[in-house]
C-alpha cells in the first residue's frame, strides 16, 4: 500500500462518475474540488467531453494517472471501476457509493469482493459508503458535504458521514479548523487504526478526533494508539456505550457491539481520552490543539466576582486538578499589588473593580509562581472591565510564559470580540467555568497519559506444551468445558495450587491425605457438576482417618445428583489455613473486538452482589495488573484494612500477569475462571479452575 | 412582615443616596429606574433639588410614601436610613451599601444591628451587599448592573451580584427571560427560603432558579421547598460542592460550610433539581419554563441520520428516560410512511434525503404513540432539509400533542434562524443531543418529584419523659459522652435490645444469666472506655457457670486498662444467633445548616472500608428510612442475596423512623450510633449505643 500522507496530498484528483446532473452526488463533488482544490481535477464521464466545463475523460483508462480517486459511480459499476484503477496505478481511493454491507445481501457479497480487489492491487480505500476526505493544506475538499473546513490541526474522522456535516458547520462558526477529515463509510480496507497511524506521523496533526461506533480490530488499535499517544493525543467519542444505544449502532452500522466494558478498558490502555458527548470532544479537542502542557497540577483562579470564582474552584475540584497553593513570596506580592479587600488567596479574588490591568498582574504573578501550571481567568461584566483590552493582557502572560491559560469571560454579546481574538491565539472562551476547567483537564489527562511508562508484558518462563496437552483432554468432552481436573494447566504457567492430587480409588485417596500435613479438603471431579458444593460434592477438614469415607460418600451423593455423570475422580488437597487470607477472582473471557478481557474482583458477595470488579484486555504487564487491583473498592482489604494481615498483593499481580499470558498463548481459550485464587500474607493458592476451550482453534 | 410580592411590585420606589456623580452606584440605580420602571421613582438626596433631572427630596420624611426604598447610601449612614423607612411606614427596603458582616469587625456589629432594626419595624430587608432586585412585569431594575432583564417566567435568586451581571448579559443575548431578580447580598433579614416561599405563591413564575453557597436554615428550606416544589420546579446551583470549593465560598461570603453530603441529602429531600454548572442550571430552566411535562418516560428520536441518532440514543440511556417501544400500529404506519431504506424502529432513522415533511409525519406518528412520551428530533444539515420549515413542522406537532419536544438541528449559521423561532415557541435547540436530553430529563424528574408521596413522619407512641430521664444522666460525667448504660433510651422509644440488665456485682450477674435463656454476653459498662473489645472488655458466648469469673474478669482487665475509669458495672445480655442476621449500623450526627442527619449502612467493613452508606435529613417518614436501606449498594445482602433468609427490613425501616423521632424530639442529642443494630429474619435488636449529649440544650 502507498503512504497514506499522499492520500491526503495529491497532486492530481480524478472524480469517477462526475456529472453535470443537478442534485448528482457526483456533481457536489466536483463542485467541491472545483472550488477550493490546489490540485488538478479530472472528471471522468463516459458520455461527456466536460462536466462543469472541465475537459472530461471517458474512463480511466484515457485519463491522466490520478494521485486520488474518487468513485461516485452506481454500485455495480464500483467494483470494475476499481479494477482499472489497479491497473492504472492509482493507490488511493475513495468509494461515496452506498449500497454495500448496509444493505446485506447482494451488497455484503460486492463488499467481499471489493476487500479483495483493494488486496490484489494494494489499494487504499476509503469507504465505501463515505461522505468523503478533506485535507485543508492543500484546500482538498473530495466529499459531497455543503460546506468546507478551516485550517487548523485536529485530524477528525468519523463512522457517520452526517456528523462531518454537522459538526463543520458548527466548527465554522466556532472558527475551529481541520487539518484532515475522513469519513469511514463502511471501513472495509481503510478504518481507525489506519488512521491513528498516519496523523501519528503527520507532523502537522496536533490533535487526533474522531466519532467511532466500532473498532474493528481491538488489539491492532490499543498497540497503534498506544504509540501515537507519545506524541500526539487522541479523543473519541464511541457511542453505543449504553444498551441502548449499543442496539441503535448495531441498527445503524451493522456493528457487533463488543461491551461496553471491553471499549471502556481497551481505549483507557490505548491512551484514548475518550469523550461522553460532542460538547466534551470539542472542548478537550480545542485545548489540546491550542495550548502549552501544565508542567504541574496547580491551577490558578483570577477573577473579579467571588460567586463565579467559587463555581471555577468547584470545577478544579471535580477534574484531575488541583488548586495551586501560592508560595510566600507570590502571596506578598500579591498583597502589594492587589487592594485591601482583594483575596490574595486561590482564588484570587481582584474584586469587582478590577481592570484588565489589575487582572494582568494578578494573572503574571500566579503565572511566576513555580507551584501553578495553568490558570482560569474569570470576569463578570462591570463597569470596569474591558474584555476587549482583558484578552490582550491574557495573551501577553501566556507568551511570557507558556503556560496555559483558559478563560470564562461571562456575558453575551460583550465577550463576542474578545472571544474571537483569543481563539487566534489558541485560547478557548466559555460562559461556564466547568467547560474550561474541563480543557485545562484534558491537557492534564493526556501529559499523564503520554508519561506513563510503557506496561510492558513480562515474558514468564512457563511450560507451555504441557498446557497444549492439557488443553488437548477437552477434546475427549462434549461441551468444551475443563474443570479442577486440569489444575495442572496452572502448574504449567507456574501458578501455585496446593499439594494435592486427583485419585481415582478410595485407598489413593488415603494415601495421598497421609502425604499432607493436616487435614485435606475433598472435590469429585467431574465435568458434569458444576456447583460442587450444593450437591455435596465438596468436604473440608477431612482427616486421614475420614478420607475413606469421604470418598464414597461425595462419589455416592455425584451419582445420586446424576446418574450418568462423568466421574473423574476425588480431588484431595491440602486445606489452607483461611483464617488469615482473602478470597479473589481471576477470570477472562473473549470479547469481539479486544479479544481476552480480564476480570479481578474479591470471591462472594464482592463480584456478586456488589459487582466490585475491575477489567483489563490482555496482554498486560506488572503495571496494569496492579491497578487491577488498586481499582476495585474492596482493595483496602488486600492491604491490611482493619487490622488484618496485608495479603501478598505482589504474588496476586504475578498471578494475574500469568494468567494474562496464558490466555494470550492460548487464543483458544474461550473463558477462564480461577476462583477463588486464595490471598494470604504469604502468597497465594488457586483452588480452584474453570475454562472453555475451542477445540477448532486448538488445532 | 409585608408580603413579598409587593416587593416585586411597588408603585413608588425610592433611591435613597441617588446622586448625578458619574460612575457612582447610586447614579446607576436611579439610571436604570429611570430608563425602565412603569412607576414613580423618588431620588433622595439631602443637597440637590434634582438627580438626573427627576425632582428629588431631602430625606425619607419629607417624601412621599415609597412601596420600595434602595438604600445606597455609606455604611455608617444605612442604619438611620433603616429606622427612618421604617418610621414612615415602608415596608420593603433593598440594601446595596456593603461593609457589613462580610468586613469583619465594625461591618459585623453593623449587621447585628440591622436584624434588630428589621425585627422592630417589620422590614423586609434585601442584602446588604446587594446588587438589587428587577421585576420585568412593572420594568423594575433597581440595580446597579449594566444590563436589564428579557421578560420571561423564570425567577431567579443569587448570593453572587457579579453572577447575576454575568447570567444577564449572557441571556439577554440568548433570548431567556426573567420574572423577578433578586441578588441576595448578606441575607441578613431575607434569605432563599423567603424567596422560594414568595414564587412558590406567583402564578407568574414557571420555575425558580439559583445560585447559592450556603442555605441558612436547612430544615425551614426543607418544609418550604417541599411545598413549592408541589407546582414550581426549583432548580439550584449549589456551589462549595467540593472541598476546594467550599473553602473557597466560605472564604468569599463567611459562610460556614456544611457537608456536602448534608445539602446533598438535604436538597433531595427538598424536591430541588441540584445543577452542577451554569449550563445544567439553565438548560434545565429553559425546559422547565418552556415545555409541557411528559407523561410517560419513553422519548422517541427521530432523525436524519444515523450517527447523531445513535449519540441521542446514548444520551437517553444515561439520563432517567428510557427509549419508547412503538407499537405495532405505529411501526406499520411509519413502514407505510417511510422510504424502504428508513429504519422504523426508534431511533427513527428517515434517511438522509429526508425534507421537513417527512420529518414531520415521522414525529407526528411517534408522538401518536401512548408509549411516547417525549420526542428529540435531530437533524444533520443535507441537501434536502431546511431548518427554518422543520422548525415550523416541528411546532406544529407539538401543539397538537402537547407533549415536550427538543431539537438537535446540528449546525451552525444555518440553525441561527430556526433556533430563534423554536425559542418563541419554549423549545430549545441544543448542537449537542446530550443537553437536549437533559431538558427532557430535568422535566421527567421534576414530575417525578412533584408525584411522589409525601413522606410524612410517623409519630410513635414512645416515653419521652423517661428518655428525658435517662438524657439527664449525663450531667454527671464529664464528657457529655453516654453508652451501653443508657440502652433504656432505645426501650424508651420502642426500639428492641436484647434481654440482659447492668449489674453490679457478680452474683447478681449470675441471676441476671440464668433468667436468660442460653449463654450470655458481658460487656464492661465505662464512660471511659469507647473500645471495649479491644481490652477484653467484652465475652461472648459465657455459660452460666462462667458468669461470675467473667464478671471478674472484664472489670479486672477494665480497671488494668485505665485505673481511674468509672466503671458503672457489667452489662449481662441474652446472646443473639448472629448465623442468620446482619449487623447494620445507624447514626446521626448534627449539621450545622439541616440538623440532624441520618446515616444507615452494613457493620464492618461495609461502612469502614467500602463507605456504602445512606444519609437523610430527619424527621423521615417510612419512604425515606425505606430509601436509606435501598441506596446503600449491599442492600441486596438484607434482601436475601446468595441464598441467605431475608432480614426483616420492615422492622429496620421502623427503627430508623423511631431513632428519627428520637433525635428530633431531643436536639440535645448532638450525636448518635446504634452499632450493630443487628437484623435478622425475625425482627431487629440494637446491641450498642453511644451518644453525645449537649447539657446545655438539655435544660
Amino acid at each position: 500500500m502507498g503512504r497514506l500522507s499522499e492520500l491526503f496530498a495529491p497532486d492530481t484528483v480524478g472524480v469517477i462518475g462526475a456529472t453535470d446532473r443537478e442534485g448528482a452526488v457526483g456533481r457536489a463533488i466536483l463542485e467541491n474540488l472545483r472550488d477550493e482544490f490546489s490540485g488538478e481535477v479530472v472528471p471522468i464521464n463516459p458520455s461527456h467531453d466536460t462536466v462543469l466545463g472541465i475537459d472530461a475523460y471517458s474512463d480511466v483508462k484515457s485519463a491522466p494517472a490520478l494521485d486520488l480517486a474518487v468513485v461516485v459511480v452506481p454500485p455495480p459499476v464500483v467494483l470494475e471501476t476499481l479494477r482499472e484503477l489497479g491497473e492504472s496505478g492509482t493507490e488511493h481511493v475513495v468509494v461515496i457509493t452506498a449500497g454495500f454491507a448496509e444493505t446485506g445481501g447482494e451488497g455484503a457479497d460486492r463488499e467481499r469482493e471489493l476487500r479483495e480487489i483493494a488486496a490484489e492491487y494494494a489499494l487504499n480505500i476509503v469507504g465505501p459508503n463515505s461522505l468523503g476526505v478533506m485535507s485543508t493544506p492543500v484546500d482538498l475538499n473530495a466529499t459531497f458535504g455543503p460546506e468546507g473546513a478551516l485550517d487548523g490541526s485536529i485530524s477528525f474522522m468519523s463512522q457517520s458521514g452526517a456528523f462531518i456535516t454537522a459538526v463543520l458547520d458548527w466548527a465554522n462558526e466556532q472558527g475551529i479548523g481541520f487539518q484532515d477529515v475522513v469519513s469511514l463509510g463502511n471501513k472495509t480496507v481503510l478504518d481507525e487504526t489506519d488512521f491513528v497511524r498516519e496523523w501519528g506521523d503527520d507532523p502537522e496533526t496536533d490533535v487526533v478526533i474522531g466519532y467511532l461506533e466500532d473498532i474493528d480490530a481491538g488489539d491492532e488499535f490499543i498497540r497503534t494508539a498506544r504509540e501515537v499517544t507519545d506524541d500526539t493525543p487522541i479523543v473519541l467519542v464511541k457511542s453505543g456505550r449504553t444498551d441502548a444505544g449499543a442496539q441503535a449502532a448495531s441498527s445503524h452500522t451493522g456493528a457487533i457491539a463488543g461491551s461496553e466494558r471491553a471499549y471502556k478498558a481497551g481505549l483507557e490502555q490505548a491512551g484514548v481520552l475518550r469523550a461522553n458527548s460532542v460538547q466534551e470532544l470539542f472542548d478537550a479537542a480545542r485545548a489540546l490543539s491550542g495550548l502549552p502542557e501544565p508542567d504541574t497540577d496547580g491551577v490558578a483562579v483570577v477573577t473579579n466576582a467571588g460567586g463565579p470564582g467559587v463555581l471555577t474552584t468547584d470545577a478544579v475540584g471535580d477534574s484531575t486538578l488541583g488548586m495551586a497553593e501560592f508560595s510566600d513570596e507570590t502571596i506578598a506580592a500579591l498583597t502589594e499589588a492587589m487592594p485591601d479587600e482583594a483575596n490574595v488567596y486561590n482564588p484570587i479574588d481582584a474584586i469587582g473593580d478590577a481592570d484588565s490591568d489589575r487582572f494582568g498582574d494578578a494573572l503574571e504573578l500566579a503565572l511566576d509562581d513555580p507551584n501553578v501550571g495553568s490558570a482560569v481567568v474569570v470576569s463578570a461584566p462591570t463597569a470596569v472591565i474591558e474584555y476587549d483590552e482583558l484578552a490582550e493582557v491574557v495573551i501577553e502572560k501566556c507568551e511570557k510564559f507558556d503556560k496555559p491559560v483558559v478563560t470564562c469571560m461571562m456575558g453575551g454579546e460583550r465577550a463576542r470580540n474578545a472571544e474571537s481574538v483569543l481563539r487566534e491565539f489558541g485560547i478557548p472562551n466559555y460562559f461556564d467555568p466547568a467547560r474550561a476547567v474541563g480543557g485545562l483537564d484534558a491537557l492534564a489527562r493526556y501529559r499523564d497519559i503520554r508519561d506513563r511508562t510503557v506496561d510492558e508484558p513480562e515474558r514468564f518462563d512457563v511450560d507451555r506444551e504441557r498446557a497444549r496437552e492439557i488443553l488437548k483432554r477437552v477434546e475427549r468432552r462434549d461441551d468444551n468445558r475443563l474443570g479442577i481436573e486440569s489444575m495442572e494447566l496452572l502448574e504449567a504457567y507456574g501458578i501455585p495450587t496446593p499439594p494435592g492430587e486427583i485419585v481415582d480409588d478410595p485407598a489413593r485417596a488415603r494415601e495421598v491425605a497421609e502425604g499432607i500435613e493436616g487435614d485435606v479438603v475433598m472435590k469429585i471431579v467431574s465435568p458434569d457438576i458444576t456447583h460442587k458444593s450444593d450437591i455435596g460434592g465438596v468436604k473440608v477438614g477431612v482427616s486421614d482417618d475420614e478420607v475413606y469415607d469421604a470418598y464414597e460418600d461425595v462419589v455416592a451423593r455425584a451419582r445420586n445428583y446424576q446418574p450418568d455423570a462423568t466421574i473423574l475422580g476425588v480431588q484431595v488437597q491440602a486445606m489452607l489455613d483461611l483464617e488469615e487470607t482473602t478470597e479473589t477472582i481471576v477470570g477472562m473471557n473473549r470479547d469481539p473486538q479486544f479479544g481476552p478481557l480480564l476480570l479481578f474482583g474479591l470471591g462472594g458477595i464482592f463480584v456478586e452482589v456488589l459487582e466490585d470488579t475491575s477489567v483489563r484486555v490482555a496482554p498486560i504487564g506488572e503495571r496494569g495488573a496492579r491497578e487491577m487491583i488498586d481499582e476495585i473498592r474492596a482493595a483496602p482489604l488486600l492491604r491490611g484494612a482493619r487490622g488484618r494481615e496485608p495479603a501478598a498483593t505482589d504474588a496476586i499481580v504475578e498471578t494475574i500477569q500469568r494468567l494474562s499470558q496464558l490466555v494470550t498463548d492460548f487464543p483458544a481459550i474461550l473463558e477462564l475462571d480461577v476462583n477463588p485464587l486464595v490471598a494470604g500474607p504469604d502468597g497465594v493458592q488457586a483452588i480452584d479452575l474453570r475454562l472453555t476451550v475451542d477445540t477448532e482453534e486448538l488445532r
